[in-house]
C-alpha cells in the first residue's frame, strides 16, 4: 500500500536522543515550485500530481499536494458567511529570525529562521497581542491559498462538542450510543462522549500504516482515501465504517490516539447540532470570526466531512482561531465561545492518563477535548497535525502561532524538537 | 450513457409556439430540500447523490448538486485575494413580484413571481444602479453558498481574452497554433484566435449528447466527466482532448456553439498571462471587485480547470461581476478591466453568422468573446448556462440580473420564454 490520505498518524516514539537524521531532500532541495510540480499548462507529463495513482501523497510531491487539496478530491465547503473580513493589525518585527534556542536532545543552538527550513515549513504566522509580528510563506503556499491542517482539524470538532457541552446541549457523561444509536453494537457505543473526546477509549483499532492488512488500511479504504482492492465489499464511508469497530479493552483508562474518535465526535456534534457540523462550524466560528476566505474538508464517498483530518484553510484564519481561542472566546466585542469551553480545554486532562502513551517530545502534557495541553508555565496549548501543522497557543506571552508545513515524516516527534523549543523561546521573546 | 456533468449543451432549437409543456414535478414538488435529499447526518440511503454512479447529474437530484458542485468532484479555487468586500448597498423594493409580462410564445401574462418559480429558480439578484433591489433563494442554495454557472464561466474566460487583447498582449488575428503548438495539427490549428473567442470555428465536434457513439461523449469521458469504458485508451484530461479534435468545413464561416472553443480559449490565456487562467481571474477580476468568498472551477483528472462550464461562485459575486461590466469595468475607483474590451462586446458580432444558428428565442442576437448580444433597445447582452445560470446586463436600464436556476431542461430555449421578457419587462420598470 504505497500511500493513504489524509489520516493523522502519530508515529511510532523513538528515543529523541537517538534520532537518525532523515534521509530526504531538505526544504530548499524539494521546494515544489523549484522543482517544476504541477508548473505550466498543462504540466509536463513527469510533473503531475495526481489522486488516482496515490502519488499526490508521496513525498516530496505533497510539498505541492498539502497546499492544493481541493484539486485532489471532492470537499464541502465551510463558509465565511457574508460580513466583513476581520482585520488582522500588522507590527511586523524585524528581530524574530535571530531568535535561538536549544532543540530538544540536541547538541547546539539553533535560530528561528534555521527551525522554519529544518522543519519544511510552508507557512508561519506569529501573532502577539492579536497583531500579526511575522508572516512568512515558502513553496508552494500563498496568502491566498488553503493548505490542509490533518489533526488540527480534531481540535476544531473538539472546540465545537465543548461549546455544546458549556451550553447543556451535550452530555459528556452519557454514552456515544445515547446520541448515535447506530453504534450501539459498537465498540464506542459504551464509550462516554468524554471517552471519545479525551481519547481515552479502549478500541480495537491501531492508528498505524503502512500495513495493508492493518484496521487503519480498511478505515482508509473505507473512507475512499486509499486504495480499495478489487471487488471491495467492506464498507463505504466513515459512518458505515465506525459500526464496525471492536472494542478492545476498557474504556476510561489511558490515552491512546487514534482519529476515529474525533470522526464519532463529528457525527455527535452533527446529531445533536441538528445539521453537519462543517455547517456548524461555519456559523459558530468561521463567520463570527471574520474569516478571511472559505475553509473546506475532505469528504468521502458518501459526502460525510473528514472530521479526523480534513480540513483545510488560509493560514491567517488559522491562525485567527488560535486568538479566539486566547482571547477566551472574546472577539470584536462578541462572546463567540463560552469562556468555560476554552478554560476546560486550557485546564488539561489526568497527566497520568496522558504519560502511559509515551510521548518522548511531550512530558508532562494531557489531551483534553482534541487539544494537547503542555502545563507548562506559560500554559501553552496546541493542535497538532502530522507533517508539522499546528495552532500554538501561549497565553502567557500573549502570542498565538499557525503553521503549515510539509515535512517528509509524518509523527510530530520528528520535528516537535525543533518546533517546541522554538515556540517556547519566541514566547519568552516576545515577553521581554 | 446515463448523464454527464458540467458541459454546456444547447437543445435541439425548437420551434417555440409548438413547445410542449415539460412532464417534470415543478419547482416546489422537486424541492430538494422538501424531497430530502443529502438531509440527514448521514444521509438515508435512498436520499443520497453520489458522483460514481453519476446520480448527482440527474433530476431532480441535481436541484441539490447544482449548489454542492464541489463535493462530488475536485475543484480549483479562484481566491478572493486578501482585501475587504466590496459592499453591495442594499433598496429593497416590494413592487418587483408583481411586475407583468408576456412569455415569448405564451397565450397569457404572468408575474415576475411566477417566472421564478417556472424557471426552478435556485436563486436570483437584481441590481440596479448598483444597489440590491431584489434577491430571493430557494431550494438547496444559501446566500452563503455556491453554484455552478456552467456556461456563464464562458463569459469570464472571454473577458478575460478580450482584456489581453485590450491590452496589446493577445492578437485576434493570430492562429491558435501561434499561440499552442500543440494544437498546430488539430482542427483548430488555422483558427484565429477571433474564431474561437466568437465560436466561428468549422469542427467536427457536435455539441449534443445522449448518444455514446458521439464525439461529445468522448470529450466528457476524456476530461473525466462522464462514464469511461473499461479499459479506455483515449485522451486523459481536456488538453489531451482538444489535440484530436478535427477540422470539418471552413473557420469563419458562422456562429456554431462549441464548448471546446472556450478550453482552447481558456488554454490560451493560461499560456499568454503565464498562469492558470483562474489565478488570473483571481488576481485580475475576482479580488479587485472585492467578491465575497472564493470561487472555484472543476478539474479534470491532469488538474486542468474547465474553462467551458466549471465555474461555481456564490450568487452576490456573479451580480458583482455583471454590475462591474455595466460599469464599464470601472469599480471602487479603480479600472478593473479596459473599458475598451467590455465596449467591444457590448458591441456583438455580425447578425448574419449568428442567424443561421437557428435561435428561435434569440431573434437579432450575435455572439461576441463568449457573450451573447441582444442588439436590443436597451443594449442588453447576457451570459448563459444550461438549465438556467444567467447574467444579464441592461445598460440603459442600469440594471443587472444574476440567476442560479436548475431548470429540469437544459436549453435556454425551454426557458427563455418565460426569462428574456421577464428581464425586459423589469428593466423598463424600474426605469419609471
Amino acid at each position: 500500500m504505497k500511500a493513504m490520505i489524509g489520516i493523522v498518524v502519530v508515529a511510532a516514539v523513538v528515543a529523541v536522543s537517538a534520532r537518525a537524521e532523515p534521509a530526504f531532500p531538505d526544504a530548499d532541495v524539494s521546494d515544489p515550485v523549484k522543482l517544476g510540480w504541477m508548473q505550466g499548462t498543462p504540466p509536463p507529463p513527469e510533473k503531475r500530481i495526481a489522486f488516482g495513482d496515490y502519488s499526490f501523497f508521496t513525498f516530496p510531491q505533497w510539498r505541492w499536494s498539502f497546499s492544493h487539496w481541493r484539486e485532489l478530491m471532492p470537499t464541502v465547503g465551510v463558509s465565511r458567511g457574508t460580513g466583513p473580513v476581520s482585520e488582522l493589525p500588522r507590527a511586523e518585527r524585524s528581530d524574530i529570525d535571530t531568535v535561538t534556542f536549544m532543540p530538544i536532545g540536541g547538541a547546539k543552538p539553533m535560530t528561528w529562521a534555521a527551525s522554519l527550513a529544518a522543519n519544511y515549513t510552508d507557512g508561519i504566522v506569529v501573532l502577539h497581542k492579536g497583531r500579526i509580528v511575522y508572516e512568512r510563506y515558502f513553496g508552494a503556499l500563498k496568502p491566498e491559498g488553503e493548505h490542509i491542517s490533518f489533526s488540527v482539524s480534531k481540535s476544531f470538532v473538539g472546540t465545537l462538542a465543548a461549546m455544546l457541552i458549556a451550553e447543556g446541549r451535550l452530555d459528556p457523561a452519557k454514552t456515544v450510543a445515547a446520541y448515535i444509536p447506530e453504534l450501539k453494537d459498537s465498540g464506542f457505543g459504551d464509550a462516554t462522549v468524554r471517552h471519545v473526546m479525551d481519547m481515552t477509549t479502549g478500541l480495537d483499532f491501531s492508528e498505524t500504516y503502512g500495513d495493508p492488512d492493518s484496521t487503519f488500511a480498511g478505515y482508509v479504504a473505507a473512507i475512499g482515501a486509499g486504495p480499495r482492492a478489487a471487488g471491495y465489499a467492506g464498507p463505504n464511508g466513515d459512518y458505515a465504517y465506525l459500526a464496525t469497530v471492536k472494542k478492545a479493552g476498557n474504556h476510561g483508562e489511558g490515552f491512546t490516539y487514534r482519529t476515529i474518535n474525533t470522526d464519532v465526535l463529528g457525527w455527535i456534534v452533527s446529531r445533536v447540532g441538528g445539521k453537519p457540523f462543517t455547517e456548524q462550524l461555519s456559523e459558530r466560528i468561521w463567520a463570527p470570526m471574520g474569516a478571511e476566505a472559505d475553509g473546506y474538508f475532505q469528504v468521502d464517498p458518501v459526502g460525510t466531512p473528514f472530521a479526523g483530518g480534513g480540513f483545510n484553510m488560509r493560514l491567517r484564519d488559522l491562525a485567527r482561531f488560535g486568538e479566539l481561542m486566547r482571547l477566551g472566546g472574546r472577539m470584536g466585542g462578541r462572546q463567540i465561545i463560552p469562556e468555560a469551553a476554552i478554560a476546560d480545554i486550557a485546564r488539561g486532562a489526568r497527566k497520568e492518563d496522558f504519560a502511559g502513551a509515551g510521548y518522548a517530545t511531550l512530558p508532562g502534557w494531557s489531551y483534553r477535548s482534541q487539544w494537547w495541553i503542555s502545563h507548562n508555565a506559560h500554559g501553552a496549548y496546541t493542535a497538532r497535525g502530522i507533517h508539522g501543522q499546528a495552532i500554538y497557543v501561549d497565553p502567557k506571552a500573549e502570542m498565538v502561532i499557525a503553521r503549515f508545513a510539509s515535512h517528509p515524516m509524518a509523527g510530530n516527534v520528528n520535528f516537535d524538537p525543533t518546533s517546541l523549543p522554538a515556540y517556547q523561546a519566541l514566547g519568552e521573546h516576545l515577553m521581554r
